[in-house]
């Protein structure tokens, strides 16, 4: 029963990314990325897969941008306050509400403010208008074939009410990713189980289906699968038929019970097993049937820091999304931060204001401390190259984008 | 048929929330918001009704950080690179993989890559190693009775995680608050209708619903009716014994067929009518029931702008949230900005990143067109006292939370 010392080779993360992404690219999984049709008050927080175009002008006929009396400019000319004009109905002009068409020959509206001087069929005016004062001109808020949303952008509620102005009722978006998770592990035991000692519950399948869910796509789970290669193979198989990418959970790292990686170099190719980075480098990204295979580690912060890494921008990409980066932050260490030479450090950071700025507070805790993300508002990233910063260095900290973190915390500080 | 020149008296915004509120706390709206049991595994998105308490340590036993060997760090003392100190299996150490148990006696964990002299049933060490080295303590990441959510915060896929490892399988959410919308104006026809001149398609219940939805609350949109006081009134009555808000879409201004005012002066009581802001001014908060009545004008920004400035404050209130400001970024305008005496003005910006710095590009058009809400990056808000802005001037932006807009902004600009 001698243990011999195996460790996994670790690939620097640019090189991990790059060896992973452009074998997705030549396996053509980028390009499979299929769009389907659908109904335009259905595709909120969808991705828009062509540039939506408006069918119609909007507003599509001439109206009055007031409540008044829509006149013909023209015959106004000669209205003076020493000199009031008497206008009569439906030859002169006509009464408009706001939103009303502002039919021919009349070309203004005049607020029902400024008229003077009514009785049942007439109205007189004091002062000329210009054509076209207080109407909305056709297409003034979309043009006809004007641009709603290009390729490869969310649809927003504003962007959907826009569609059904402009006559689009069904839009092509693009299909969503389905991913399977396999959660793997004989000390893996349900959450409903009460562990025992050397158990533990299963439960970062909520990370990759809660993070899925908020970038478009859909994770299912399933069974927890004991240290058994033959079953876990099994449902690696059934997710390459069903799925566009298969989530292994556990055994990536080179211990008694891990055959992840045996068993993706057996149905494909392992890409990478092990990246160079803190907290999380026993992570694995290999290929079958063209498809992406991604070993998760255990540890939840390492298994976030993949998921954010890796299976972010291959969402990203597959839906075809036009990316933003993440919202940054400066201010300062509140105390020392030691570099891993060779290893790119994600350290999870607390923000304070301050008088002087913003206090950036490192989190303590390795990749098994899931309150460090439950505390922390951004990360903080050091260089593979970087020496170790004293405490009052001036950082750029990457906010955290989830919508219901505290996105407040760019006014607190900036 | 003479007009009047009937308008709305103007509330200043500030006095119109504080009317609508404390009428709505008066009436004990907020302390009806009920809470409901639910998975916590269906909890992403929901808002905590209680603090959420860790029900066991996690971890909950003493376990391997690393892969190696669990010994008894007194006898290690006398292990010296040049005196290695021999350990039999079982007796003074046994083998651990990362996350196994380290059972008493042993409390400490040697790295098995600082194993030397491996064979059959013992090794050697070449240094002594402290207690609780490489030992994961119990609670180590949340002692038993850590808070895990604080009440009134949304559930995230991090805090699912930890609840599940922590025990707690359920939680008490608040219920979702359920809206209903009804769309009113004989002038508005169904989306899938081609509109005829003086026509408009039904489209603002999609802003409604997308922005509730992704508030928390729940939206039902009702059928189209048609300005026949009765039909509207019948409506908001099955609304106010069914839901906890009723929005009714058109019908705010003082045109002729604006009975919107009329119908909930008849129910129960109007609060407001008309806000001193722009765009959307004829915007009109009731009561009934004890439950808001809200009309909205039908201009979509001034619909959105009510949106933002009373019913997300009604409903983060509603939930109980705890409420995060939105972000801001400073900049310079670049091009004046006229002030309205006496109104809030909410200009939609476009920024622009420029050496100098953040530039502000005020976008043109009011209440009518929507094409300046999809081009916007945030609102610079101009208050009631202000002067007009020249061109130049420093300004501060409210960036738009939507998680799906222009986040990267804060970073292209701060």
């Amino acid at each position: 029963m001698v243990r011999d010392r195996a460790h996994l080779d670790l690939t620097p993360l640019d090189e991990a990314k790059r060896r992973f992404f452009s074998a997705l690219e030549r396996a053509g999984f980028f390009d499979r990325a299929p769009a389907e049709d659908i109904d335009v008050r259905e595709s909120l927080g969808r991705v828009t897969a062509k540039t939506v175009i408006a069918r119609r002008p909007v507003p599509h006929f001439r109206s009055s941008a007031m409540d008044g009396i829509a006149v013909r400019s023209s015959q106004t000319q000669r209205a003076h306050p020493s000199h009031p004009l008497r206008l009569q109905l439906d030859r002169d002009f006509i009464y408009v509400d706001t939103g009303d068409p502002v039919p021919e020959p009349f070309d203004a509206v005049i607020m029902i403010e400024q008229v003077t001087g009514q009785d049942e069929g007439s109205v007189e005016i004091a002062r000329a208008i210009d054509a076209n004062a207080n109407v909305r001109a056709v297409g003034e808020d979309f043009p006809l074939g004007a641009v709603i949303a290009a390729s490869g952008r969310w649809m927003t509620p504003e962007a959907i009410t826009a569609c059904l102005n402009a006559g689009v009722l069904r839009l092509p978006v693009r299909k969503k990713l389905r991913a399977l998770y396999i959660p793997t592990g004989s000390e893996i035991v349900p959450p409903e189980k009460e562990p025992a000692v050397g158990e533990y519950p299963e439960s970062n399948s909520q990370l990759f289906k809660g993070y899925l869910t908020s970038w478009g796509a859909d994770a299912e789970i399933c069974l927890i699968i004991k240290d058994i290669p033959g079953l876990i193979r099994r449902e690696v198989q059934r997710g390459l038929s069903a799925f566009e990418l298969v989530a292994i959970a556990g055994g990536t790292s080179k211990g008694r019970d891990d055959c992840t990686a045996e068993i993706v170099g057996e149905l494909g190719q392992v890409l990478v097993h092990g990246v160079a980075y803190h907290p999380g480098h026993p992570i694995l990204l290999g290929l079958a049937d063209g498809k992406p295979v991604i070993g998760l580690p255990g540890y939840p912060v390492a298994a976030w820091l993949g998921l954010m890494q890796f299976i972010k921008p291959l969402i990203e990409r597959y839906l075809g999304l036009v990316v933003s980066r993440a919202p940054t932050i400066c201010g300062r260490l509140a105390e020392e931060v030691r570099a891993l030479a060779g290893k790119r450090l994600f350290v999870r950071v607390r923000l304070e204001k301050t008088p002087e700025g913003c206090l950036v507070h490192p989190l303590q805790g390795g990749a098994s401390r899931l309150s460090s993300l439950l505390q922390a508002d951004g990360l903080l990233i050091i260089d593979e190259a970087s020496e170790s910063l004293a405490a009052g260095s001036p950082v750029t900290v990457e906010l955290f984008s989830n919508p219901h973190a505290s996105i407040s915390l760019a006014s607190h500080c900036s």
